[in-house]
C-alpha cells in the first residue's frame, strides 16, 4: 500500500520542518562546500577515549555514594527512574557555573534539550485559546515542536537594539483582548540563535516583572551561557527568578557533546490538583515523557555524569579551551566579513551584520532575496553554505537576511569560507543593483 | 507562582498515565514485597565491565568498514543522522534472526519502542475522525501515548482463544459506518503484554487480509519475539507482509538492556507527496522525531551497535541463556500457581488463569474488585505486588484480573513471591464468599 500527504500530519508539509532536511542534502550534494549554516560544536574537543573514562568515572563515582553493585548494575541497565538520575550533579555544576540553587527533585533529566521543549509544550499548552509567545527570530526547534503540536505561535518581534520587555507585556495584552490565552513566552537570552544577541541583566529584571504583571512564564532556554564568562557574565532568568516565573531548559550539547542527548528541564512550580495534592511542575513532565521516550539513555546519563565528576561539577573549569575557541573564531568571523565587504564596499551595497560577542552567531542583511535556490547557488558556484533566516521566522520575516556559524569549522576553514561568503554576498548585491539601476 | 491542575495537559490526570507512578511508589513504600508487578528484564543478565567491551567492538566495526578516526569521532560525538547509525546492522539481525528482509533506508532508529509509538502516532493520526483500533486488552505505553496525543481508541476484544481477525474487520467497518476513519490496528502479536498470547500463523495470514480488506496499517510491536525459538517460532506480520501493510516496531530492552533506550520502526511505506515527490514512511517518522527527540544518544547506538557485532547480528546466538531463564520461570510461575492453588480448590473458588507458552506474563481471573487499594493491602499483608488488569483496558474491563510477570525475579525469590501471591489470592477470594454466603 501506500500513503498520501493528506493522511500523515500536516505539519509534515511545514517549511520549518523540512529545513534541516534540506540543508543535510545542500551539504551532502555538496561536499565540497564549506558550511556556515551548522550550529554544532567543533569536532576537535572529542576524543572517542574520553567514554570510556567518564564512564569509570561515574561508576566510581556511584561506589563512593555507597552503592552495592547490584544497586549500579541496575542504575546502568535498567529502565530506571523517568526524571533521570543525575539530577543531583546537574544542580550542582548549576550552583557552582551559574549560581542557580535548584532542588534536583525540580530536575528531570530529557533527551536533549529538544525534549525538554516538546514536553513542556505538551504540558502548557493543550486548549483551542492556548498560545505561545516567542523572540522572534526563533529557534527552529521550539517552532518546530509547536507545529507538530498544533500550538500557535505568536511573535514578539526583536527590535534593533534586542528584546524590549515592554513589547512581550503589549503582545501578551493584545492575544489576551483577542480570547486567547498566552501560555509562556520562550527566548534565548544568551547567545540566541539565530540573532546572536545577549539580553543585559536590567532587561531580564524588567522581563521577569513583565512576565509577574501578565501572568505569563517565561520558557528560558540556554545552550550557550557557558560561552559568557568575567564581567560579561549576566546571570540567567532562572537564577533572578523569585516568583517560579521560569522554566529553564538547558543542555549538554555544547559543553559536553550532543551525540550524548542530554539536556533537562528545571520546572520548580508547584501544581495544584482536583484531589488536593501538590506536586513540582517537574513531576508532571516526568510524566509526559515517560509516554515519549520512558526516560534518558542510561549510558548517556552515565557518560555526561562522570564528565561533571571528573571536572568536580564545574563546567566553566573544563570548558576554557572551548570557550577561547568559540570566541576567536566568533572575532575571526567578524573580522574576515570586515576584511571581505570594508565598511564602505558594504555600506555602499546595503549590507549590514550584527555584531554579537558571544554565542556562534552572526547574521547578514543584504539587499536581495535569500532563499533555498540561492543557497544552492551560494553552494555550487561559491563553495559555501549557509542558513536562511526565513526558517527562524514565525510566519513572515527575514526573507533578507541570512545567518552565520564560527562554531564548527578550523580557524583555517572559517577564513576561506568567510572569504568565498563575501565574493557570493558581493556579486549577488552588485547584480541586483546592476539590475535595478538598469 | 502555582499552576492549577486545569491548566496542564488533561492526560495528566487520566489513570492510564499514573499507573506506573502508582506501581513505583506502592514498590518505594513496601520494600520488603516482592514484585511480581514488573515486567523489566532479569538484572543477573547485565555486567557494567560489558559497556566498554560492545563500545570498542562498535568503534572496531567503523574501522573495519573504512571510516577514518574524524568521522567516527563526528558519528560517537555530533548530533548525528536523526533516522540513526546502525540501521545496516538492526536490519542484518532482523534478517538473521526473523527472517525480514528490510531495506536499512526504511528503518527510523528511536528512543526505545516507546518513542517508536508516539512518532507512528503523531504521524497516522492527526485528524478529528482518525483512530486507532487496539487488540483489548492493550500495552499501556500505547495507551498513554493516544492520551497524550489526543487520539481516540476503539478496542477490539481478545476472546477467550485469543484475538480473532473477523472481529478486528467487524470493528473497523463499525468506525467507518460512524463516519470515523480506523487508521491502525495496534497489537502485541507475540507473547502479548499483558495477555501473554502469541497468535498462530494462519491468524497472522488471515489478519494482513483483513487489513488489505479493511484499509488498514497494523502496528506490530514485537518486545518478546526473541522469546519463542524451534518448533514454537512464528513469523512476524512484517516477515508475511507483502503489501506495506505493517509498521514493525521493536526494541533493545528485553534482548539487551532497556537503559539504552534503543528502539526502531520498520516503515517501508511509500508516501506520495502533493509536489510529486515519493519518500518513504520512514523519512516522514524521521522528520517528526527530529523535533521530539533530534536523534537516538549515539554512545547508546554504539553499545547495541557493538552487542550485534559481537554476535554475528545474530541476538539468538547470545540469548539463549536470556530465552532458558524467561521460559523456566514462566513455568515455574504457572507451577507454583499450581500449588498455591491446586485446581480443585481454584475452581472452588473461582479462581483461573492463563497458560501462555512465551513471554513474561500471566493473567489471573478473580471472583473479587481488583483496585489500587487491594493492590496495596496486598503489599502490606502479604508482601506481593502485582499489576491491577484494569490498567491495560481502554474503557472498562479488567476489574477482576491481576497480571503478574515472570521476569524480573531470581527462581527463588518468584517461588516465594508465588506462595505470598496464592495466600493473598486465597483469603481474599475466601473472604469474598464468606461475605457472599452470609
Amino acid at each position: 500500500m501506500h500513503l498520501t500527504h493528506d493522511q500523515l500530519s500536516p505539519a509534515l508539509a511545514r517549511p520549518v520542518m523540512r529545513s534541516a532536511v534540506f540543508l543535510n542534502e545542500a551539504a551532502a550534494q555538496h561536499p565540497e562546500a564549506l558550511s556556515l549554516a551548522a550550529g554544532r560544536p567543533f569536532d576537535d574537543f572529542f576524543d572517542p577515549a574520553d567514554l570510556v573514562d567518564h564512564l569509570n568515572a561515574f561508576e566510581q563515582h556511584l561506589v563512593d555514594s555507597g552503592l552495592g553493585r547490584s544497586e549500579i548494575t541496575r542504575l546502568l541497565f535498567q529502565y530506571g527512574r523517568t526524571a533521570g538520575h543525575i539530577q543531583d550533579l546537574i544542580a550542582s555544576q548549576l550552583a557552582n557555573d551559574e549560581g542557580m540553587h535548584i532542588d534536583p527533585a525540580a530536575l528531570v533529566v530529557t533527551v536533549g534539550a529538544q525534549e525538554g521543549m516538546f514536553i513542556t509544550l505538551q504540558a502548557l499548552c493543550h486548549r483551542p485559546q492556548d498560545v505561545l509567545l516567542v523572540a522572534s527570530p526563533c529557534y527552529i526547534g521550539m517552532l518546530g515542536v509547536a507545529e507538530l503540536l498544533g500550538v500557535p505561535v505568536v511573535p514578539v518581534p526583536e527590535g534593533e537594539h534586542g528584546l524590549d520587555p515592554t513589547e512581550v507585556a503589549r503582545v501578551a495584552a493584545e492575544v489576551r483582548a483577542d480570547g486567547r490565552t498566552p501560555r509562556a513566552f520562550y527566548l534565548v537570552p544568551t547567545g540566541s540563535n539565530p540573532s546572536g544577541r545577549t539580553m543585559p541583566l536590567p532587561q531580564r529584571h524588567r522581563l521577569l516583572a513583565v512576565a509577574e504583571e501578565a501572568d505569563l512564564l517565561l520558557l528560558e532556554d540556554d545552550p550557550y551561557g557557558f560561552l559568557t564568562d568575567g564581567p560579561e557574565w549576566v546571570p540567567t532568568l532562572k537564577a533572578l527568578d523569585t516568583a517560579q516565573r521560569v522554566i529553564h531548559i538547558g543542555t549538554f550539547a555544547k559543553t559536553c557533546y550532543p551525540g550524548a542527548r542530554v539536556g533537562y528541564v528545571v520546572a520548580d512550580q508547584r501544581v495544584h490538583h482536583a484531589d488536593g495534592r501538590i506536586s513540582l511542575l517537574s513531576d508532571e513532565l516526568a510524566l509526559i515523557r515517560s509516554m515519549v521516550t520512558v526516560n534518558t539513555s542510561a549510558v548517556s546519563q552515565a557518560v555526561i555524569g562522570g564528565m561533571l565528576v571528573r571536572a568536580d561539577c564545574s563546567l566553566r573549569k573544563i570548558n576554557t579551551e572551548r570557550v577561547a575557541h568559540y570566541r576567536s573564531n566568533l572575532a575571526l568571523l567578524l573580522d574576515c566579513l570586515d576584511q571581505g565587504l570594508p565598511e564602505a564596499r558594504r555600506l555602499d551595497l546595503g549590507i549590514s551584520w550584527t555584531a554579537p560577542d558571544t554565542g556562534f552567531f552572526v547574521v547578514i542583511r543584504v539587499p536581495f532575496s535569500v532563499d533555498e535556490a540561492l543557497l544552492i547557488r551560494s553552494a555550487e558556484e561559491y563553495g559555501v553554505l549557509w542558513t536562511p533566516m526565513s526558517y527562524f521566522y514565525p510566519g513572515e520575516g527575514g526573507t533578507e537576511e541570512l545567518r552565520v556559524s564560527c562554531s564548527a569549522l578550523s580557524p583555517t576553514d572559517l577564513a576561506e569560507a568567510v572569504r568565498r561568503l563575501t565574493r557570493f554576498l558581493d556579486d549577488t548585491a552588485s547584480a541586483v543593483r546592476t539590475t535595478t539601476r538598469g
